[in-house]
């Protein structure tokens, strides 16, 4: 499996064997059949009670909370300090009442005091192949709901486009799926290409090409019904009005053409869930669990590396308080950990202040009236080419009166934002949001906002390890680094020290590696456990 | 908007025009912006009560019961009469203990009595485009949440491809697309095509394309992620490894290249939902507002137009009984009205003969353990190339112990498993199941099947009007006749006198044009209302 074989390697195995049993081998070797591994939640042979351990969690975000939890079930004395009033960390709901702690842009939420009336301001999707949380979920009896990502009927607006009028989503996919078949159906058919296929394989690929793309029998794309009715009674009492096809050359001019014949690939191509009633449901279910552990407003001051434990100095309820632990789990952001005394070795601090943060920003409105369900929009995305990128529209409180509705998604450029007063930010939000609904500006209000670079206590969202296309070696070293145990009690744990930063799955498996890499020196194992960390 | 104005016509325009003011003009007259009507429900004037008027309804369906609950709204005396023991019709939720009333092969439920423990049997998903059903749910406070019909972790089988082991969903999918966007991309750069694309907009295609397929620079499609990693760690503390492309020549085998391209379009493009609780949540709504008009094992069998009157005889608790009703809307299949006592014109019962019927089949199981969720999959479809043709895995209950699971839906081809008995169809279906799932038989219990058209007072599935590919214009005469009507006092309704048989919606839509056409006439309006049925 770990041999790349190409698919001309295959075809010309195709010709050299001539049979369908070399085909089969062939997939066989390539990892056709499903993985059916289960979630890593590794099962902990509980801890000697004469030989207790105790583990300093730093932060009560989601990988704190998943070593505490698997620590405490094995045995640990564990405490959690999370320097903020709340748990969670990034993993935030924000509902009526609730204080998002902005640095200079502190904002007191004025959502009406319902079940539905809440904004995930952080991660909000959870895919179906991220088995970990999903089994936590599945553990700590967080009920689940479809999230929807992706909706045909919500709209594309892109000022370069139709002289920025929104278009259906429906309509933008069908059209340029029907012009890119038409063009291969064309070509297909005039040249054998470089490949022998037989004549009924060329005549199976122009179905498939076809059907792609609702071509008509002269491979020619003319509309299709797909991308929906003119009339709304068409097709039942009466024959159907088809939209007409539009202008391919129109569609060019947006740079969605890139985006959005894959938008439903990647993380967001499995089925996605959310929490019933936000996001931190997750968070609520693991503190529920053991609350006594978790001190809130305890800003860490120190963090020291000692011969037989790991020696923690925080700030609590006006006093200084210290802590002597047998290990120490850190999720602090590496950024702000190198603000805090230490004694870290070099190479660890010099991988602490590589790691660059992203700057994500959201924001919300309370809608008065649930708008966008009069569009035969129940959730979904609608993409807008300006700075607020993005309107998410509620899956969730269906034809309920009101809704909070995502008013911008800019998972890059947070210090477009960061540089407005809140009253700009709102205006902007609004305006954008006009070009795509109307009359927006009369439905939405108590809007919030949120720039993650200047969150308190975090100052940034999820960590950015490469700064160039891929990730050099020199970068792998680094990680690597970060990743491994300080003097063999201390570990950086959280997303950051990830592949795959930014998905709450990577903060678990982190957790995970090094709550077993823990349990494993804890119990004199070994030096640690496989597999070990990248490079 | 009726005019067509296809592409080539519109580079035309911009080639001449040479600026996007023409494109902009072209794409408002092409209905680019969106269609904001609302559902079609009528606001009917009430009735004079001095003035009142009656109305048989014949069938307590979701066209008769939509009919009954608005003519009850405006003030008629409404009588639903309906055969069987249950209201609903096709609309069928099965549960603990439930009849399946198939002709010759009767069955009772034996799922476990939970409330996830359920079977659609009929309609299963309702599109968020269906504004008129989504507007009863509302009215109703019928509880709505997603329906999951694709799911890129679910599987496709075929006897044909890879020896007839299953992939997955995304597998299939993802390396279809690879192979046609390398094939477009190649191409694309060898010629300049017929179009007179500038240098910029060649480009903008080929990033299209690059990303559609996710390409490498060179064209070339060599895997993707899009397909899953081969290792479940994969990605987040070590590099995942990707899953190797499989030959493209393998997928041809499948006809399903011709399908799960587009598997997401037409009815099934649009968000889906399903009530909470199965699908009859929307007939006990319609049923709750009016308990004491519907009369349940009444057996029409007599329908008469009379001067001033419709006269329907019917068979009730072992007694004949009559009713002089001012009107009729009748919903019973028009080949069982066939063989019930009327009078109608011979145009009707010419047109009541033409009408075919679909023989739709679904079986479901109990399942003792969630099985499909170890592999990621919480709904959507495995597609099987064998009689049974789908597997749905339910969108709800997720996390639970038990779950019910369609084991087929074949809904052209009834006629297969109405051949089979009952303990064949169970094994046809265990054994075609293990094609996908290794282990299928371990999990499944208390098989039940459902052959619609056996089934009592129906003894078919959705109307087939058209015998050819398209709709000749003597068959839309012929709807229009039985659309039309009768004596200016009897409507067919359903679905069965649309365009779109098979959907609730398309019941309801000719329900309330037939209760808009009835309260004109009633009020004396005029002889009937805009718009008028086909032709």
């Amino acid at each position: 499996m770990t041999e790349k074989v190409t698919r001309r390697e295959i075809l010309n195995l195709i010709g050299a064997a001539g049979g369908s049993a070399a085909v089969l081998g062939a997939s066989a070797a390539l990892g056709l059949m499903p993985n059916s591994a289960a979630a890593s939640i590794p099962q902990l042979k509980p801890l000697d009670p004469a030989n207790r351990k105790s583990v300093a969690i730093l932060g009560a975000g989601i990988s704190g909370l998943t070593a505490a939890y698997e620590l405490s079930k094995a045995g640990y004395d564990c405490i959690v300090l999370e320097a903020s009033h709340r748990p969670g960390g990034r993993n935030m709901t924000v509902r009526s009442g609730d204080i998002i702690d902005e640095v200079g842009n502190r904002q007191v939420c004025e959502f009406d005091d319902e079940p539905h009336m809440y904004f995930n301001a952080g991660p909000a999707r959870l895919p179906s192949t991220h088995r970990n949380i999903l089994h936590y979920c599945k553990e700590l009896g967080v009920e689940l709901e479809v999230f929807i990502n992706e909706s045909k009927e919500a709209y594309v607006q892109d000022d370069n486009m139709f002289g920025g009028k929104p278009i259906k989503n429906a309509m933008f996919t069908t059209n340029a799926r029907g012009f890119m078949a038409e063009v291969l159906a064309k070509n297909f058919t005039r040249q054998e290409l470089d490949q022998p296929f037989t004549e009924w394989e060329a005549e199976r690929i122009l179905g498939m090409v076809r059907s792609f793309g609702d071509l008509n029998s002269a491979n020619e794309f003319r509309g299709s019904s797909r991308a929906g009715y003119a009339d709304i009674d068409g097709g039942y009492l009466a024959h159907g009005i088809q939209k007409e096809m539009v202008s391919f050359r129109e569609l060019l001019k947006s740079s969605y053409v890139n985006r959005l014949l894959n938008a439903n690939e990647g993380e967001t191509g499995p089925i996605l869930f959310q929490p019933v009633g936000g996001m931190d449901k997750i968070i609520t279910g693991f503190v529920k669990t053991m609350p006594e552990r978790v001190y809130y407003n305890a800003i860490v001051t120190a963090v020291e590396l000692g011969d037989d434990s790991v020696n923690i100095a925080y700030r609590y309820k006006g006093m200084e308080n210290s802590i002597k632990a047998d290990y120490c789990l850190n999720c602090i952001p590496t950024h702000l950990m190198s603000g805090i005394t230490h004694n870290f070795p070099r190479d660890y601090t010099d991988a602490m202040l590589y790691v660059r943060r992203g700057e994500a920003y959201k924001s919300a409105f309370q809608a008065k009236e649930r708008f966008w369900e009069k569009e035969d929009i129940y959730g979904g995305i609608s993409w807008v080419n300006q700075p607020i990128r993005q309107i998410w529209y509620p899956p969730h409180g269906m034809f309920k009166e009101k809704g909070v509705i995502l008013s911008s998604y800019d998972f890059g450029g947070g210090m477009h934002f960061t540089r407005l007063s809140q009253e700009e930010r709102i205006e902007a939000a609004i305006s954008q949001g006009e070009k795509v609904h109307a009359d927006y500006r009369k439905y939405v209000e108590k809007g919030i906002t949120i720039a993650w670079n200047r969150m308190n206590h975090m100052l940034g969202c999820a960590a950015r390890w490469q700064r160039g296309a891929v990730m050099t070696s020199d970068e792998e070293k680094l990680m690597h680094t970060l990743r491994s145990p300080a003097a063999n009690r201390h570990y950086f744990i959280g997303d950051q020290v990830t592949l795959h930063a930014g998905w709450q799955e990577s903060a678990i498996v982190s957790a995970l590696w090094s709550v077993n890499d823990l349990h494993n020196r804890a119990i004199g194992n070994s030096a640690g456990i496989n597999p070990a960390p990248l490079v």
